[in-house]
């Protein structure tokens, strides 16, 4: 039975939400989709590119109206948007972290920053520095959040979650640093 | 043939650092040890234990002395020595921040920033929101470096590492964010 690329996509997305990173493979998305696993090869040419296409899927389904009209507001839209989008998704911020460190995708949020910084005057090395040092940011706190929350969740481990929801204050702070040199 | 704690500690570290965290498993290491799973157990009564304890031998190999005298430098010296400690070993990353989110160890990091923080005379949320965000900058930023390197070292991926020898200048721009709120 042939399968649209959309197809496959989608099915890969809803294994990784519900059995998790370590389950997403070639071999048992072509069984659940009953096709071999070169049928999943003809649309996805490695691991890493059917990875790659699902970090983009996770963030393109994050997508929210922005509507913010200064650089600070700017920056924490697409911070949360970013957050909210991989802790939508089971391993999601493992995911999307691995498929941006690969330099494979899930580049759209560090180039959104690149363009709020650009068009507020930031200097050039401080465009650069400053987007990774949010995303950066944002990818430490959700993986803290995420890994957290599954754990405690399948009773793997106790702790408490009460710390978790400072996201937005240590956004704030970096955002204060980024304040401090735009003046 | 016994083995004590510490040696089988030292072996889960090398086990980890030769083949990475997914070949980190209580089977392999009893094998190479030469021991049944049990005997293991007998030393780390999980997997989480184990993962546990060995995050904190890498925080503790990297351990340096701190020389720094006032404040920002003082948090600098702390968070390069924990990402130059998780970078020295394969996947140690993942490992040491899983491990944090778990609650399960590599807790010295945070409670050594939180007490730079207090000794400065920050308030209490903000000791804590700070601490918390310099972490997560850290372990953001050693996960894409360390992510990178091993999969283009490994020829699985191409992509420029150009960008992220910037460690310290987003460093910095989280300091200042501290700054601006300490004066």
């Amino acid at each position: 039975m042939a399968h649209k690329r959309s197809d496959v996509l989608a099915h890969a997305v809803a294994l990784l939400d519900a059995h998790g990173l370590a389950a997403l493979t070639m071999r048992r998305l072509g069984a659940e989709l009953e096709v071999q696993p070169s049928a999943i090869y003809h649309h996805f040419a490695s691991k890493q590119a059917l990875l790659a296409a699902v970090a983009d899927e996770i963030l393109a389904r994050g997508a929210r109206p922005r509507t913010a009209s200064e650089w600070p507001g700017q920056l924490r839209e697409i911070c949360s948007e970013l957050r909210d989008a991989m802790l939508a998704c089971t391993d999601g911020a493992d995911v999307v972290a691995t498929v941006w460190a690969f330099g494979l995708g899930a580049a759209a949020p560090v180039a959104d920053l690149e363009k709020v910084l650009t068009d507020a005057d930031a200097p050039d090395e401080l465009v650069a520095v400053a987007s990774r040092t949010l995303v950066h940011y944002v990818f430490g706190h959700a993986f803290e959040e995420q890994t957290a929350r599954q754990a405690v969740s399948l009773g793997a481990v106790e702790r408490s979650l009460d710390s978790l929801p400072d996201f937005d204050l240590g956004l704030d702070l970096v955002i204060d640093g980024l304040r401090a040199r735009l003046g």
